[in-house]
């Protein structure tokens, strides 16, 4: 299997904010956010592996800030790393000023995706080769994610997660 | 005011088709389509502005293909030429085989927007210059276009449509 | 087959506008209103032809008025001209004075669906005997317009569009 | 106030049954059947009393038959009878056969309204002027009904509900 | 059949409402209110019944206090009586007030529910067992609602409705 | 400030699965459950704080089985740590079978809200007791998620982290 870049799945979901998606303070109701977001990154990992993919955990999101109504969104999904039969999508949204038309950052997030055949199966997708600095440094802090998500599972002992170990000390 | 070129307004989004979003015929209801081109052609209207834009009218749109359901679709919007305060807006829209990844031509469509001042009042917009071969295709013929549309309102005698009579001699 | 009137078609949808309904200036979203034209249109079009029906084109849809928050709007769409397979509607759109209960014309759209059988294929559908002045109008112009169309996608020589051709000499 | 009669507050709203407003058996959710009756009861309401009014209490609704997915449904309201304040509207629901355009009767459904001023207080509506046979039926049951709410309200003593009592000797 | 109590079937649905389920008042729109009960009801119907269930009517909904913007919403659900093959459901609607945390009663709503087979056709339940003072009124008033229905749709004569009658002596 | 119990701000919604909230797959759409359980924890967290309260983070979801269209949902949310003004919600999803009634875990979350006055300005909130024993482990753990969170925002040097640090030794 021919490993791909992040750029290959890379997933761009502009969008307004309309009343309909608000909260009671006017601004994106969270839970609309964190689905156009699950859309968004279900597409990338879609493109990078080329299969039918069900999302399997939301690892983090941060909500920096709030998104006020009638904004312009950009929801930017890719692919920042594989792990035989899973892969976890980087998100960045951001928002736009009308007038300048300068992007801020609104949030980050990370979700993680499993390929599946068919019958529902685990089934191994491409490598990710990453090829800008920030996919690197994200690519390098998957594999810290990955042992901490097996270690807080219960399904990895703590001293065999070297990455995450290093970190202290 | 300078001139802008159509990709610097350019807007995309690409999204799912969910079972919320289908007809009886389990593909993507045409109202939705219709709606979500809207979002999008707005945005690439704002773009271009960097003003409050209100829909002014669709044009055209022509349904060639049905989209499935799971579908993943691509809404681009460009602004083809602007006029004084309004803008004509251009759509592909696009769906993507997943196996393949190839994508086919779904729809195409052409709004017109209308940039306002906070009071509702028009306001002018910058103008257009197209760059590709195709951009400078979509502009010459938005001419014509809005020729048509002033004639068949009535606002312009069909012998001052001189873009649109040339077409007939 | 026994050609039908318009009057055999009409169908009304009078409806709210809600605030999940809205764009960010609180009067009803174009999208959401080009989504119940679609609904209704469709609605005309398979009484007109009792046959399975599907969007084929929007023709042309003008935004004159906006239209407020808590509104009553009515829909009214009837085939205005029918074709072999297919079936221009033409929508007339009112919202209605709480106090006085006048009603003023918000929008105009012309929608072109096409009959298919149970495959998909095109079938023949009745033609249309107008009745009223306005009928009458509608049912002429509206084969200028289906020849519009046919030249403006390559289908058909402008010299051919004898009725189109008409209006510029 | 000069009376007026039902078909004065006549509201009909037709539309699509679309996959997004099903319950799991593939029928029109009935959570939706409510939804849309309480809109075209509302416009009922609000066209008789020329009004803001807002729903008091739904009396009865018969879920006769259910209502597939892909079906034409006409909602038809009418006040039925007004008391000082409040309109009750009569909703009858029909469902129409593609391909023979015959309607078949789904539901009925009785909703009561109360008009309010601006500042919310109950105000008064034109009384009701029944002309055909079945609004008159209507006419006259209304106040038994309206006798049944006060009684299972506590407000009234059966002894008082000449109407009502009158049933059952 | 082994009777039920109604705190078996009891079916607690807590929210918010958020701008997209209000009326132009601001309100939680009543339609949406009607769609929630009917959600919370047929639960507890399914919980009593171990069968799939259909809405049959309902009976009463009686709303005495609006629902603002941002509230939290409690809807309670139990079945309140059982006949043969169909379940009453009483429900209650509570706001909560966010400082004070004390819940206010917003409204009361009676629907009734038939337990269906894979078929489709009507089939026994378990009978309901009263426990609490407001339960077994509820079961007692339910017996007299049943008469009623009959009597109102001419299913019973007005003198075979015992409990009923016995109101009026 | 008294400090409260996880019962205290327990929040309970149980719900269908409806067609407009599956995924082409027929099971409930992973965006649809972030929606609703960022709604049921944000009840939780106002439960607890009796303050305004807004989505921080979402620190992870585990998506463990799908839910199928027509099933009965039950999110449960509970505040299981308080840290000055933010509180961490932990939510157990569970699925219950028709006719067993037997409820199977289907998902666990946990979510991170701040309080806010009505400035938006960050605000103390009660500490909180846990009384059993899942509790008291999820209080503990709650640091540790709280440190780790801090590490990888960079706003903390892993060797302070002393709980999690103790993980690794």
């Amino acid at each position: 299997m021919t490993p791909k870049t992040p750029e290959q799945s890379k997933t761009i979901m502009t969008d307004l904010v309309l009343p309909s998606e608000t909260n009671p303070l006017n601004n994106l109701f969270g839970g609309e956010l964190l689905a156009r977001m699950d859309r968004a990154a279900s597409i990338a990992a879609r493109r990078h592996s080329r299969r039918i993919v069900v999302t399997a955990s939301v690892n983090h999101v941060a909500f920096n800030r709030s998104v006020p109504l009638g904004s312009v969104v950009t929801v930017e999904a890719k692919v920042s790393r594989a792990f035989k039969t899973s892969m976890e999508v980087f998100l960045d949204v951001w928002i736009e000023d009308r007038e300048s038309g300068i992007r801020d950052k609104a949030n980050e997030a990370i979700y993680t995706f499993v390929a599946v055949d068919e019958t529902g199966r685990p089934i191994q997708v491409p490598e990710i080769e990453p090829e800008t600095k920030l996919e690197k440094e994200r690519y390098a802090a998957a594999l810290r994610r990955k042992q901490l998500s097996l270690v807080l599972a219960g399904k990895m002992k703590p001293n065999d997660a070297t990455e995450l170990k290093a970190l202290f000390e």
